[in-house]
């Protein structure tokens, strides 16, 4: 039995899906909070100008016309659960209008610091290749397996990008006493002074740090952006951990900044996914491979549940969303440029 | 040309060298600031009288008998530049003189707390096996490869030991938000309080934790304390992460533990080091190994100079050290039952 | 010479000063970056076409017709450097716009976080009165003097309201290992969760705490909200500290809740400003009073232009502001009922 | 009913008394655990053989010979429940034997870096003489009343002395972003940067200091290093806050170089305690005063009894007490000269 006098949403949170997004006592909350009306999120047009005029949030990304949110008056918040913003709905109507547009991809934040802290420290020791070798006997013990091995207490470290997952890695690195300095571009230099971070160009960062994680997201702006001259700037025997999209680096340039020796590298992401089985850079020494699972882990998932009820129970009493990020009007369409979302 | 108004230190560092827990420029002021007589360790009774009665310090473990120890009217303090204490000198003659036996062990903790903290993540994520599985064209992309995938942010954390290393595991696991058990019955528990971690029975940190880090050292007492029981009583799917000796473990119950499938297990210390090429820990699934590389790193021996000159310069002002560890009249004996330093 | 080709930016900053809110060398930037056009505020119709036409940025909230905003087809931003909204300007057309209507009421978070911090501890302590009472030559020593003395460090702390202010006197309160609840019923719990806070009910914060901080600014639904039963149900000796606005609390009942020895309290600001020589709290025991000074310091109002100055430079390069704080569609006129400025 | 098998503790607590120092739950814990033969301070050798004899702790500090300490073979320690060392005892006998004398001081830590960072704030923005303004009705309002206020956040301060206190305000200045430059000749620099602090000359900790913070012990060689050229050396308009003890300052040109305008100050100790009734320091504007009541709170003697419990706790087991703090043989002649005990 559905409750008519409850809030409606529409649920299209493909390809997600709600039993991915919510625990089950969150799906309860959800249902009995709410009526949804699980859509097809191709035809959202076609459901009945009743459920479309009570619509107060969709739940998804199910493209739109503008024709379509004209019939949807009620319509308060469309809940993204992927975490980039496709081009397929009129955002400056959503934008006039004040219906706010999230997104969730803030969950990936913690999982996502963790790997690259992981890749870091494993860079920063051989820990991966120690490990290989004594599986096969030919280990070295002690100081003799530590000749390159470096530290992240006490070393520099650079951040760029200093959003959700920026922030996120700043936080755990926050036992390491490091300096660190962050280059992000959308930022204030002040708010990144009050995370305890130094602001920097892209080249401090790249010229004076031990350790870079690049965690920008890509935008129409900076793709490729990181090519050969950046890597020949940084310091002989740094890291290189790349978190966010492939598409911000010059791939092969990367994996010849390391094949020469002159940095180690880690990364989550590539230029295709999956990536041929031939690709060099599988057999790439100095280089620590994952196939884009930094962030995927169901216990993220889950929190996209908890992040659209706390955003939709902050509307539902007349206040702003303040839990997921908001799309701003400037940045939209530079952020709709993402090909696909974080994990 | 040597000053023979400077306060002289005998120089027997062995297995160290100078070279190796020195800079250059601190051992530049050694030199300046002292009288260095560089002795055989095996025969300092065979030093001069002269050299004995002026001697204020010595760096090194050398064996002293009492005969010669009463030839050394001046002495304050014995630096121990290894990590352990070997049954080679009457403590009680010293602690009643009042003549400070002290260690440098500390060095190693950072660079040990990082290496653990790797693990913990490796662990934890599948890190090093999916490294190697993407050199070999299997890897699983995104969420497929992360089904039994565990966070260290918002989990629950045991330390078992809390010197020197385990503070620094408590602070490089700062950043996690993570509820830290501590079971170290040589400390009051209000201590454990102040350092932010909760004081626990050794039963509640096995069975409450999702990650277990053992940085005990072995003394006479606790021989392979941490058995098939301990191990049983862990969490299904639980890390155990080994770092400071073999001996605290019962080794083998540990591999089973590890093969069953019950825990998984990293450990940087081993039985016999070095290990036979066909030790079954070399191939066991769910384990990551290290060859007891964990704190040898040169940035941590030259940290051991820097710790004796500032406890010497103290001790040369009439102050006690504050900067090595003290060798405690209660517990020396107990420590000296260590078998190897911690590196 | 003004550079014709530079942004224009209309200086409205009343009752604010250019000088108040600018150092030297953040106004020469103003003037370097900018074309900046002083104008009465209540003529601002009365600029040209010209300048209305160029205009970017206003600084200050004159009053605003929906006619005038036509005119300003450039306009990216209004930057209030007051604290409060007032209604003098047409907002759903603003908001419409996607014009930004943005506050720098932040910079006073931490000068009143430090205020209300003292008053705490004065509270905690007795330290005014044992200041006068040692000035009168009947001050009491030692121990004896310490009879009613309460810590923060280790209390159970409330805040009530997690706006900029809240922030600041969350992190001045970080060294006192103190267990601090938050209401506020504008945030989502995870995020207080997040800030090391627990969310709690305006009642759990009231009744559970030995210090509560009430730093929520007034709105159209919380004038009073605080009144005899909230104070009869703190606990008994409890310090209840004011630092937002007067209206929030029935002031009389927070006087007879002192008067009657029940509590102590604190505040900055009273129901009249300035307050009648014969209002009873000038003479109240048990309650320690500031003449709404909490806020207003001159490096504080620095800091407003320099906010200014970082979110103008991002919305030249198309950016959204990250600085100062922006008004929402949904609270702005809650907001706007506020009757004065923070400080 | 005694248990003659629990181990036995002389109870000599003057001038604390075991009420005082114990809350009742720990003082149940004591008898349940310990067989407390209750002495006269003055005639501890009147006590029997037998007690003598048995006696494995002393609580308190009464006056030992050599010859009653000769009749105490099973004595481990002798816990001083004041802060002060008396030089009633000799003390290398106890040094030679491994008796441990611990004092329990460190429980003001907390109190009295709560009272100095008061002060600290107080005199920053005027609190005390702003609300003996508006008692009168001559109160300033806003921004009238800072001329002359100043921030602890991000200002710079100064700590001389960084023993538990030391570290106490260390701890509770940790959310304002300050920068702290210590001075603490008996301590390793290092172990001051480790702390996150900087180490410094007493010449810049005084020079280069927005607020100076004075919580160094008097010895034989400190007292009054603090004169009137130490004030003249400070910044105009800066904050001296004294916290352990007058002897370490010349309190007249303490008090000249706040009437003269040149600094402000805050103390809780004076040459003479009570102090005369004419004493100028009483009526001198610029001057924060509190009648040594930093320390003295019952929540800190209660603490005292829970430490001594925890380090016997950890003596009965054979292990060295870790909770109290231990007198040292280079240090406690020059620590004896300390008059009084902190509180």
């Amino acid at each position: 039995m559905t409750d008519n006098s409850l809030p409606l949403v529409i649920s299209a949170p493909e390809p997600r899906t709600l039993d991915l997004i919510f625990t089950p006592a969150a799906r309860a909350e959800l249902h009995r909070t709410y009526r949804v009306v699980e859509a097809d999120p191709d035809h959202i047009a076609g459901l009945g100008d009743d459920v479309l005029a009570q619509a107060r949030y969709i739940v998804g990304q199910p493209p739109l016309s503008a024709e379509t949110l004209a019939r949807m008056p009620a319509l308060r918040a469309i809940l993204n659960v992927e975490s980039n913003l496709i081009n397929n709905m009129p955002y400056e109507v959503l934008f006039a209008r004040g219906i706010h547009v999230v997104t969730t991809g803030q969950v990936f934040a913690e999982p996502v610091a963790e790997l690259g802290l992981a890749m870091a420290l494993n860079l920063g020791r051989g820990v991966i290749d120690a490990d290989l070798d004594f599986r096969e006997g030919r280990e070295l013990w002690g100081g003799e397996g530590n000749a390159s091995a470096r530290l992240l207490s006490g070393s520099e470290i650079g951040i760029v990008g200093f959003g959700d997952l920026g922030r996120a890695l700043n936080r755990v690195l926050s036992g390491f006493r490091a300096r660190i300095r962050v280059f992000d571009p959308w930022l204030p230099p002040s708010l990144l002074r009050e995370a305890g971070t130094e602001p920097a160009s892209l080249s401090d960062v790249l010229t004076m740090s031990d350790f870079v994680f690049v965690v920008a997201s890509v935008t129409s702006d900076n793709k490729g952006f990181l090519g050969a001259d950046a890597f020949a700037s940084m310091r002989r025997g740094a890291a290189f951990i790349l978190l966010s999209r492939a598409d911000v680096v010059d791939f092969p340039a990367l994996m010849n900044a390391v094949g020469s020796g002159h940095i180690v590298a880690a990364s989550d992401v590539y230029p295709e996914e999956p990536l041929p089985l031939d690709h060099p850079v599988r057999r790439l020494k100095g280089f620590v491979r994952s196939a884009h699972r930094a962030g995927a882990l169901d216990v993220a998932f889950k929190k996209m549940g908890d992040m659209v009820l706390e955003d939709m129970a902050l509307m539902d009493r007349g206040l702003p969303p303040m839990r997921c990020k908001r799309a701003e009007r400037e940045t939209v369409s530079r952020m709709r440029s993402k090909p696909v979302s974080v994990n």
